[in-house]
């Protein structure tokens, strides 16, 4: 299949559905809102939501009926994102190409932004029309993937290693938790709202973990050059690097071995995660 | 009733179970779980879960077993402490006589910190075992009130009116949301997860706003003499302030009309509230 149709027309939807589930900006105290949607509408790739969409259609779900789970996956992502970019962690002035939230809000206006970003996450994804009880286990799927569980550790081990010898171990920890958490819940949350059985969750939690650690590679590809990060191609050279990818990649599409043609945008999401040049 | 027993035994109940809730702190990256417990595990006086337990005692709710839900409600109101006093907030660097977390583990960690407990806290809210039905109208109402439709639009509207000459209407724009909704939802969910009827609940609800704005009243009066700050004895004067704050218990105990002994923890709370000396 080809990928580029199925990625336009489901980033379409979710970034309408962001757009419907932001606050409008024309309430008091205004500044916060519009730092809300600065962030989040920025034209992002939406990766996270369109994997999220992908495996609730692999197992016979309709996209469009989880719509608002997918923009709390969106809405946590651009948290740590605005979170990360601040002064006391990357201290980034720009993030594609934008003026990050801290310089055009200030820095007191970011962090509540973000604060405000996590928890409107929980307050739409709850608003996903799906048996409560399944609501109920996807929410303690993302608080921990979100949390100390997963993106959080990671980030904390990532400032804790930054200038020093990282340990493969480490490096894999860092990747694993900062962004593998977040991707993998995606995935499987997708399937669990969607309606996927035991051991359709199983496959795509699997999946969900080989795209994670892939794409980070991937990312670390991107970024070769940059000071002082730990990151794969430091460790063990550009080559092998791009071969621990296709690896990964293959790993993810074994896993998806069971599932008819309904997953093949999953399939192909895998290898764009490899081929992407940005 | 005499509350002082009331509250030390729902206060160790809630204390031990922040520390089992709260991750151990053996385990990398040690130093996120050691910021967590720093704040959280602190001797609070843990005002909003006793009232969410007592608002669940008062609809014949068993308080123990919604003890998940009385800890996210502290962890989001710890989370709202490190954040509000960053440096680039409130820039305090003590709190009840112990140094803030950034000034013990540096502004990354303890906005990291903040981030953790604000998710861990639904992860921990959704372990409550109440039907999930009314976990995802628990999550939706107490995200809601820590997010822009409380808390966090409380805080902007007290930052962006810093310095400046406020209206009766601004100040208590920033009551109502910065403190004021998120006691409202511990009352209000108490019930709920208690097993409360509409028209408990909406009793509970009313309660609950009002002992939000006595208590912010209250705190008003114990902090005469600050600087800079819009308060209620600097807009009305110290009389007709603490006259307000009595007012306003009046119509929280009103509210309780209808409810036998059981609500009598509450009725108690609520004088507390307005009675008490720090």
């Amino acid at each position: 299949m080809s990928l580029s149709p199925y990625l336009a027309k489901k980033s379409y939807l979710i970034d309408s559905a962001l757009a419907e589930y932001l606050p409008p900006e024309d309430r008091y105290p205004e500044v916060i809102y519009r730092a809300m949607r600065y962030s989040v509408l920025n034209g992002g790739k939406r990766i996270r939501p369109v994997l999220m969409l992908a495996a609730c259609e692999a197992v016979g779900g309709e996209a469009e009926s989880i719509l608002p789970a997918a923009c709390a996956i969106e809405f946590i992502h651009s948290f740590s994102l605005i979170h990360d970019d601040l002064p006391a962690l990357d201290n980034d002035d720009f993030r594609r190409g934008k003026p990050t939230s801290h310089k055009v809000f200030g820095e007191a206006i970011a962090i509540l932004a973000g604060d405000a970003l996590l928890t409107l996450a929980f307050e739409t994804l709850v608003k996903t029309e799906v048996p409560p009880e399944l609501l109920v286990k996807a929410t303690a799927r993302i608080a921990s993937a979100a949390g100390v569980g997963g993106m959080i550790a990671g980030q904390v081990a990532d400032i804790i290693s930054e200038g020093k010898e990282v340990e493969p171990e480490t490096l894999e920890f860092i990747h694993r938790n900062k962004t593998g958490a977040l991707i993998q819940a995606s995935v499987y949350c997708g399937g669990l709202l969607g309606g996927g059985t035991p051991q359709q969750l199983q496959a795509l939690d699997f999946y969900g973990e080989k795209i994670g650690l892939a794409f980070q590679i991937a990312d670390d590809i991107l970024d070769v050059g940059e000071e002082g990060k730990a990151t794969y191609p430091s460790l063990y050279g550009l080559e092998k690097s791009k071969e621990l990818a296709r690896q990964t990649v293959d790993e993810a599409l074994a896993a998806l071995a069971d599932f008819d043609e309904k997953a093949d945008p999953l399939r192909a999401l895998a290898r764009f995660i490899i081929e992407r040049k940005a």
